[in-house]
């Protein structure tokens, strides 16, 4: 099977009516009058945001689950996307069929289509990059820059599941060993994060600002600080664990602070005026999605973590990096 | 020097208002009302699309310059881009800058900015991928699907000088060596491919297909006959070489197939009626721009190339394919 037998085989029948049977040099989208479109591109790159060999339906998956989640951040519904995968020549063919079956689920469920993209093939680790497409009403975009003085700090679902999903993966010692650990949930967690959309799309009326935390919790937490110019105090004790992770984590500072710095969670922190609290706990609860508080915006442009007496815990990182 | 700093530093001065600063999870885009929006997204791997170790100015220009040419064989004109870049670890850091050097020259000279995108790193070789936002007037893309029955097959400037320029780079013989070569030349059309962006726009009112050289000459006009479902008569011997070209291929039947079939020309293949090609050749000549009529369009689904007398001439490959 070559590259075009490959596209047609697999990718044609994903695709949406602008990407031209994926025959063309180029997707043709007609925007929608009083409509914003929000772009995002996200890279994984095999041996450093997946591991070594999953070459299937797990990273496909990933992949859109991944991009999806900044568009929740920013409040937009996904319309469309473009994808380049780079395939390694060692890969095995039948991985094909397992990779296109990944994009159609998520294509299924959140509703968007493939509109176009490039395939190729390395003698490297496999490269694979998604551009989605997503809107919203024109104006309503949440930036990473609005965050008010005393706005409070929120974080949907849990933080650190993801963590001990890849040191399982990875094989890695989880030690001590939650009682209440149950393996495919870390796992699906890292694997098949939740793209908060549906609830993102609410905050549009309610947050000030929002981000996804794909780095770690503080650093993304710092991002939304940096940008709005103001300090993010969060109380570290009141950060979301799952009862498996608490079991892992107990008292321990060090846990706790791999926890908040490992990143991959892709849930969304966000701030907004304490009189919207009610609505978007409202909003939060109409999609079964836990939220929580944890911190408040003041006089500043960096992020202070403390612990429930007030004492700041110095992190000497806040987040992965790439480089 | 870390992925924050590089993106603070090299890439946020090349980002236009909707790019945020590059501080934001994804980029805000307001189409204008009345436009379509053409969107392109091609990769370069390392070792594959441009040699090992050119990881700086010549390889963010050639990225800009392909994708450019996609948006040109739609008649598009850039309005922006995202951007992923997976740095080898090895890679020198002076090289940065260099990078980014060559982004800015090519923003500078076709008028678009950067929106956002990723940077990440790799054990293996390196990964570059540029989506590219294009937009034509409402209904005016210029699709490979469009070929029409008499249509005349014409082509823009040379083919095949990038073919001696990639066998110079990568050191391989060129024989026999051509009088009037310039050495610089052929590296200059391997490397710094021209996007035909003016000519294309002017395409729109006159051509009824088109499609760019990137796969190779025969392959690419290819696809305009599948996607078109038309046949596409070509003469080889129409095929317009510039004099070194001629110069090294002479009357030697394997060297024009190669020619032909190399790819990484980045010219325009069209289609249009006869009675435009009194205004084709006028829209050509205002942009100082060679075109050449090289066939016909007929009853069928594939390409026939046939040399003067012809004669069909049969083709093993007909240009690159990925894997």
């Amino acid at each position: 099977m070559d590259e075009f037998e490959f596209i047609a085989s697999y990718l044609a029948p994903l695709a949406g009516p602008g990407g031209l049977g994926l025959k063309d040099d180029a997707a043709l989208f007609k925007p929608e009058v009083g409509k914003d479109l929000v772009i995002t591109k996200d890279t994984m790159v095999e041996g450093v945001h997946f591991p070594h060999g999953h070459y299937g339906k797990r990273t496909a998956e990933k992949l859109l689950r991944v991009n999806l989640s900044d568009l929740a951040a920013k409040g937009a519904m996904p319309i469309g996307y473009l994808l380049s995968i780079v395939w390694p020549h060692s890969v095995d063919q039948n991985v094909f069929k397992d990779f296109a079956s990944g994009l159609a689920s998520i294509q299924k469920a959140y509703r968007f289509k493939l509109l176009g993209g490039d395939t190729t093939s390395t003698r490297g680790p496999m490269v694979v990059t998604a551009t989605l497409i997503g809107e919203v009403p024109e104006g309503k975009m949440v930036k990473r820059s609005g965050a008010q003085l005393g706005d409070e700090v929120w974080v949907s679902g849990t933080i650190g599941d993801a963590h001990l999903g890849v040191r399982q993966v990875l094989g890695k010692p989880i030690d001590p060993k939650p009682k209440s650990a149950n393996v495919k949930k870390f796992e699906d967690a890292y694997f098949r994060p939740e793209p908060r959309l549906t609830f993102g799309q609410a905050l549009r009326d309610y947050a000030n600002s929002c981000v996804d935390v794909s780095d770690g919790l503080i650093a993304d937490a710092g991002h939304v600080a940096q940008a709005s110019n103001k300090k993010l105090e969060i109380d570290l004790s009141n950060v979301p664990l799952s009862k498996a992770v608490q079991e892992w984590a107990g008292q321990d500072v060090d846990r706790l602070k791999a926890l908040v710095t490992a990143g991959d969670d892709y849930e969304l922190v966000f701030t907004a005026a304490s009189e919207n609290a009610t609505n978007i706990l409202a909003e939060a609860d109409k999609v079964n999605l836990q939220i929580t508080k944890i911190g408040t915006v003041s006089k500043g442009s960096s992020i202070h973590v403390s612990d429930k007496n007030g004492k700041i815990i110095e992190f000497e990182h806040t987040g992965h990096k790439h480089f």
